[in-house]
């Protein structure tokens, strides 16, 4: 690969020449070209969609990720980008809409026909980890009376449509649309034409309401092998199906998106495509929340600074202790924030997760002291400055093991979202517990420490 | 829920009461059963595994995470962990021994029939996040030279046994069993009986070398829509399937991975359910790579005592200056590992990163600096000090920013896990680097800060 792709693609982009733009987008794996597009200036990304027949642009799109989506459809003046989100399923386009910045997603959906626009705002309104957020509205259903061989020649007569669903299973109404039952497609290989499909149809079919969020949606794909359940309304009505891969990517983006927001990325994905000042706020959003706490914390230094001027030495170990005990809390929150997602531990059960947490913070508080009050006296060569200094690591690190077991507890019971909030808290404190028993101890023992 | 349902499983199983503890287990849902063990103690899932059926208790099993399931077979003689074990499927009896300490492991290979150890062997020799380690062994194959008629003649007459495969594609071989051809089982449906599978088949069928790793995998399976993918050894012989959902299960286990990993969490996941020696130890492998990793930093500001001491207030902005570059530069991090494992970056873009990190370096350092420093000089009423402090925290956020950006790339290339060694190398240089900048400066405007 001596010649990056997009340097060719942004060469046939500025000639016009739309015939070999698609032959060189298809020489592209399709999992390399979002790395592709994102090394394009936005000018020449809203020529290359421009240039592109819409249909096309929008089989594009659906291969990218939500966000870089978003960000693309919104370089382009309204008509064109209407026309392309025009293409996609409503599926689709109510991902991208989401993903986008209000007045631009309104003046898409202005160019959209009212009743495509009422489509897609009615799956808009679902919050985006539920079950009418997530659902397809492709799927294939018969009245609950046909026989296997009305359906299999309504199969076999519209296969070409059909082909695309991807869907594993044949849903049943009733007259008034409500669900019947569900049949999986494999089952009509194994019985005669002449049988009717209710006979064949899965007793107390599993159906997901509409609202339902992500998490059971996930609990009940496990507790069940189907590849995909029927999404029903207030009224029982068949609105949409929620396929088993679909909700499995949901809640891996949820996953990474705990990973991202514990590192302090919060707001979605951020992509080192999008443009500067955007990511600059986002992580300052998260910093300057940071920065206060910091300077909170650390005023407990500035209580002390009369001891501090008089075992300087102390200072050395002021942000080891504080580091430290971050490291050790921060293991235990990862720890609980897990159970949590698997279900092993409930918000309620604090007493349990202080225990499990305690023992762990006695020993590693122990050997952690140990080590550093040794390094200290060695150092000093002064066992009560290594008393000191170890004795407030050990005690820290067992504050901090058991507050970052409960911090994410607490959260998720008060509603709030545990990766997002419990590092910050969780140093703070235990910077400031730090800070307060290192230098009380040292104050305590003044005397004989000089 | 007043009374938690292990009690009542503990009571039964004290009572020996086989019957009952089955109709309690079948009235947990699957998604709780996992809490529910980890609650009861050691002695009583032994009890509890040696009451059981071992087909019933093999199907338990199979619903827990890998870790824990591990975990309950060590605790049973090898004998009755083999009967259990031995009713497993293949794929799952490697998951399960490759998560056991080596010796028990071992003990029930050698309680195994030889052939079964041997194909157990087999699937442990490929490592755990590759074809043949996440390949299933069930898989439905014919002659290519069949007719639909005999393809759905035999699928009639088997299907008690297929039904558990949950295949939807049927894989064609040549006469010495390499992979001819795949068809999907839905297509069966649309064709008549006379024709020959062969002509059905997908054309230049895609398969796997039983070698291939967890994330061209998925890069497979984003670039194509197939539900599984036929897997082949050296010789171009069909040797299993993996299918789309395992893949993106591990992938998500490996996402997951790269949370606990970051957080400290080592060696595969923790559950509070394991002993408390072992998470002790877990950890700590951990921590004390970081100890002395932060006494090598800290040491920095032992070289600098006397500035220290003449200018003490210094010592309350020490950790916040190394907490804050260690907040900036792990958002950098973040984002890096993503981008890696979205393909968004290659590991040999170091110039790209730099000039996308330094950017975002550059408004966060003077935004941060200016807080920080302001505060500084209102709080000490000297400018300089305020300077010393907000150019030391403006000049390492630029630092952070671009190493954390950079680290994840540099650990991939050399191939390292960004994800365990990125956070500790970030800290330890940002904090000497942090640490220098704020006391040289001090240093060096020493006269005029008193």
């Amino acid at each position: 690969m001596l010649t990056q792709p997009w340097i060719n693609l942004k060469k046939a982009i500025e000639k016009g020449n739309a015939k070999r733009l698609v032959s060189l987008i298809e020489k592209i794996s399709v999992s390399e070209r979002a790395r592709a597009f994102s090394r394009l200036d936005p000018e020449t990304i809203r020529a290359m969609f421009l240039l592109l027949p819409s249909e096309y642009a929008g089989d594009l799109l659906e291969e990218l990720p939500d966000e870089q989506a978003a960000d693309l459809v919104e370089l382009l003046p309204s008509r064109d980008a209407f026309e392309i989100v025009d293409s996609l399923s409503t599926t689709d386009q109510a991902d991208i809409l989401a993903d986008m910045e209000d007045d631009k997603a309104e003046a898409i959906l202005g160019e959209m026909s009212s009743e495509d626009a009422q489509k897609a705002r009615e799956i808009l309104q679902y919050p985006e980890d539920s079950a009418g957020g997530l659902m397809q509205t492709d799927y294939i259903s018969f009245p609950e009376d046909s026989t296997i061989g009305e359906v299999l020649d309504d199969l076999q007569g519209n296969a070409s449509t059909y082909s695309d669903f991807q869907t594993q299973y044949i849903y049943l109404t009733t007259l008034d649309g409500s669900l019947a039952g569900v049949i999986r497609l494999r089952d009509l290989i194994f019985s005669p034409r002449i049988t009717r499909v209710r006979d064949l149809k899965i007793k107390d079919p599993l159906s997901v309401p509409v609202d339902m969020i992500l998490d059971d949606m996930v609990q009940i794909f496990e507790d069940h092998k189907f590849l995909g359940l029927p999404v029903v309304d207030g009224a029982q009505k068949l609105v949409g199906v929620v396929r088993r891969k679909n909700i499995l990517e949901a809640y891996d983006d949820k996953n990474t998106d705990t990973y991202l927001k514990a590192s302090g990325i919060v707001g979605g994905e951020e992509l080192r495509s999008m443009p500067l000042r955007e990511r600059s706020k986002r992580r300052l959003s998260w910093l300057s929340i940071n920065i206060i706490l910091n300077i909170i914390a650390a005023s407990v230094i500035a209580f002390f600074q009369e001891t501090l001027s008089e075992v300087i030495a102390l200072a050395v170990f002021l942000p080891i202790i504080s580091d430290m005990s971050g490291c050790s809390g921060n293991q235990a929150v990862a720890v609980s924030i897990r159970e949590l997602t698997l279900g092993l531990v409930k918000p309620h059960e604090l007493g349990r997760v202080l225990l499990k947490e305690l023992g762990v913070g006695l020993i590693n508080g122990l050997i952690l002291g140990l080590l550093l009050g040794a390094a200290a006296w060695l150092w000093k060569g002064n066992v009560l400055f290594g008393l000191v200094v170890g004795g407030a690591l050990a005690v820290n690190t067992i504050v901090a093991v058991s507050l970052g077991g409960l911090i994410p507890l607490f959260l998720q019971r008060s509603g709030k979202d545990p990766a997002l909030a419990s590092g910050p808290i969780l140093t703070t404190v235990t910077d400031m517990c730090g800070f307060l028993l290192a230098l009380g101890f040292a104050t305590m023992s003044l005397s004989y420490l000089n």
